[in-house]
């Protein structure tokens, strides 16, 4: 049986940015955590909308209309196919529910890509 | 395109218990919060993982093995086909995410089942 996932305790077990750390899953899909701080790469995921949910910090969703601000408990879809670039001026803790396998630069794989990781 | 969702607001716009709303679709999963007191049913779904994410309050998620105990920020994932009980003591408010159709009942369809609603 899974144990239950304590969000500020997993949170404390790393420090880097951008890397994904898995907490749980559901069927096909990943329940995700991560620390974020700076700017990303712009990227659009085609396979899949992209759910971002602030848990502490503040999260800038870069797209090409505007940008989306969220702060500790908001949530944002970003829709399969649209371009968009986060950016995190302080220290920012999202969680993320996506399908195995997306890859967190969607179609810009590069020096940013990275795959996600264990707790 | 969609509109960022703040969880207290959304959960500020209705007061039943057990009904869920959908806040966001992400593929072919919605995700739905939901405020519950006092105890559920015993169900279990065949065809889904179901994840509690305890926004504020405490649920405890009864299990034919025990129980599992979660507080703000704690989420449990009940897998497939293990049959539950979800019990909060006092009002609390959790968030769901599960594919499209789910019924909150499970295999258990009787008085406490109930659609997913719309804010």
């Amino acid at each position: 049986m899974p144990e239950p996932v304590n969000l500020a305790a997993a949170l404390a077990t790393f420090t880097d940015h951008w890397a994904q750390r898995k907490i749980a899953e559901v069927n096909d899909y990943e329940i995700k955590l991560a620390k974020v701080q700076g700017e990303f790469v712009w990227h659009k995921h085609d396979d899949t909308d992209e759910p971002f949910l602030v848990i502490s910090g503040r999260l800038t969703i870069q797209l090409r209309d505007g940008d989306v601000a969220l702060g500790p408990g908001e949530l944002y879809v970003v829709p399969r196919g649209v371009e968009h670039c986060p950016r995190a001026d302080e220290e920012t803790a999202i969680l993320l529910v996506e399908p195995k396998g997306t890859v967190n630069t969607g179609d810009a794989a590069g020096d940013r890509t990275v795959g996600v990781r264990e707790l």
